[in-house]
């Protein structure tokens, strides 16, 4: 025991804060800008590319919903036919070319070429990304325009628009996070950009993101550490339940960290790679859980004690997605009562009696009944931006850990008021 | 095939409507009245008492949630200590007698054991929900005084009180509905009675409902009819997805309609007393929903084509209870995109290409696309207070047909302003 937690200190890397944006990682460029498909007056940026200057090592995640849009086929395509190389990620906003038929998919498909055309690459080595409205048609001439224009800006080196902003549909904030790691004493950058605000209960990712790093790694040791990360971060937010037809993300590598490799999962630089990408992606997951559509609160949904760790996610998520609790943590009631209740029905065995639940620091509820506890100071520490749910099940190893907001009349109004 | 089709036509039997209420039942008394546990100025009816005049067949099914409340676990005690016998139901509202300790488990007991004593009948005999807030606990004085005058209402005949308000928290309206059928060439009765509003996706019951008749029916087959109806109907509703640590659901059954008895599952008088009590159970699932805390429309999902019915009613359920569904129809919002999103992430196997959406009359989506329909026309189908989903996912024989609401500002104003 006492030699397994030595192994587990040595592993241990350390990771550095860092405010970059994902065109300061070495070898990476960006451009956005409006080509017409957001109709607000203001002209909001809804194009935007993602230009590498040489192949890079390149990962993804996708929806599993069975209803998966045109962008989606093409991206686990084009991943598979360039062996994971990747010079360029497209993606537009306003519009999710999903339930749009043989057209959506020749649209998704005509758009990598065109910038394959211009940035002078295969089109397989193009990734596309569209998020926005279900079942409307890409406007291809608008977006044509759009893409001769990043192309062009992304190779002068003009930094134009902000390429968080390009991606935000019901979004209020960009969310990017930037971390900083050593591999065999070389500093190697990582920068992350998503969004996502409805819609959100990823499955294997959210609903559109990328990563960049500079560091050298082999592209299956990059698809193992996504797939590794996303299940612990992305695919442990959600907003509302409802796993987007669109969700998409990708971590792409440069190489020019000039790192001894990374070429097997386990081996040297391996640990502080997986721990610079944890730290970016946990980042952009708690944003997006506190931009849910009409969120006042962040919650997190910590369970333990459960047999499994598989059980203890069971019962965060059926928690963290219950309307009666979101509901009263948006009136910052300590209504512990509707979270046990949630609990209870998660489909996982367990004894009320021996479960413990703690809400913001107070605990709530112990041994099968309610813990003697001061109501007012519960209900003002509920009025923070930020919940904390701790349910102790039992005293098993499982544990999990989500992301997730409140459910209020913003909401309500975002979804019944937004016509399609 | 053709024999089986005539068999099934045979079976057919004629269900009458009728406008009774459970004590027009022969052979049942109710009363019900203020007994302090709802704080509300005008007094509402706050406990009530089903009164058999002699022993009765009784069939329950509870609440699946791992969290449930004394008074279910005291049903279920009780059921099988009277080897399925009972004289009288208890139901107090406002406080659910939940996450209670041994504290609530001896106050479900004591208030049988008073029931007992005043209606001289042994105290497993008497069965007791309770409903309203979780972690409180129960007024056991004023329960006694309200125990002690319901007993003597029922006893001498006085109906005072409505049965079916005495039992709402939540609920706008109450909840009750009633058939006649022929069994062996009498008539008999059944009528029923519910509530629920809110926390309401039953799980072998909705959150309280009892239904009563006067047929002769044997008690391993009365708990084997409403084990079979709950599952279509209640088990088929939905609000918001959140099971309740109380639901239960009674069937008492008087003999007094002297009909040959019933005595075996699918033999002689079964298929009538199935029809009358699925066309009660039927009526009441509908009211649940309709009645939907904040509901503006009811909503009727049917899913069809699948391999098999728990296909379908994965599929039905996971669109019934998507917050993007509801939302968007509240606000008469043809958006068949999340309807379909909602059917892709339930863990199903089907083909988008292969499926067709109709919403309220209207055919949305056929072919993996939009299907030409007109916008306007389908926004003002969505106005009536009734609308209907019905996805064809393939050419499988699986079905399935669930109720539910949409999600409106009413129902987070509730949940969010109703403090424990």
């Amino acid at each position: 025991m006492q030699g397994k937690q030595k192994k587990q200190s040595a592993a241990r890397v350390e990771v550095t804060p860092w405010d970059g944006l994902i065109h300061d990682v070495p070898g990476f460029r960006t451009a956005s800008l409006h080509c017409g498909l957001k109709t607000a007056k203001e002209e909001p940026p809804d194009l935007a590319l993602l230009y590498c200057e040489q192949p890079c090592a390149a990962a993804g995640v996708f929806t599993q919903n069975r209803v998966c849009a045109a962008p989606v086929t093409l991206c686990r395509e084009h991943l598979k036919k360039s062996k994971h190389r990747a010079r360029a990620l497209i993606i537009n906003a306003g519009c999710a070319n999903a339930c749009t038929g043989e057209q959506g998919k020749r649209d998704a498909r005509t758009m990598a070429e065109w910038v394959a055309a211009r940035a002078l690459c295969k089109p397989e080595e193009v990734l596309v990304f569209s998020t926005g409205v279900i079942g409307h048609k890409l406007p291809m001439d608008k977006i044509e325009v759009g893409i001769e224009r990043t192309v062009m800006f992304a190779k002068e080196q003009k930094i134009t628009g902000d390429f968080a902003r390009g991606i935000m549909t019901t979004d209020l904030v960009p969310k990017t996070a930037a971390a900083i790691v050593k591999i065999g004493g070389k500093p190697v950058h990582v920068a992350g950009v998503c969004k996502g605000s409805g819609m959100i209960a990823p499955n294997m990712a959210t609903l559109l993101g990328v990563t960049v790093t500079d560091a050298a790694v082999a592209p299956a040791v990059l698809q193992a550490a996504l797939a590794d990360i996303a299940d612990g971060t992305f695919n442990c937010t959600t907003v509302d339940g409802d796993t987007s037809t669109n969700d998409s993300f990708v971590f792409l590598a440069s190489g020019l960290a000039r790192n001894p490799p990374v070429t097997r999962v386990g081996g040297p630089g391996y640990d502080a790679l997986r721990a610079g990408l944890y730290s970016v992606c946990d980042s952009l997951a708690r944003q997006i859980a506190a931009d849910g559509e009409g969120a006042k609160h962040l919650i997190t949904v910590y369970v333990g004690g459960t047999r499994n760790d598989a059980d203890a996610r069971r019962i965060a998520r059926t928690i963290a997605e219950s309307p009666l609790v979101k509901t009263a943590i948006a009136g910052n009631d300590p209504n512990w009562g509707r979270i046990l209740a949630a609990a209870g029905r998660a489909g996982v065995v367990f004894d009320p009696d021996e479960a413990a639940l703690t809400v913001s620091g107070h605990e709530l509820f112990r041994g099968g009944q309610p813990a003697g506890f001061d109501r007012a100071a519960v209900a003002a520490a509920l009025k923070a931006p930020e919940v904390s749910v701790v349910l102790l099940a039992g005293d098993g190893p499982g544990r999990a850990r989500l992301y997730t907001c409140d459910l209020t009349h913003g909401y309500v109004s975002i979804n019944a008021e937004y016509h399609t």
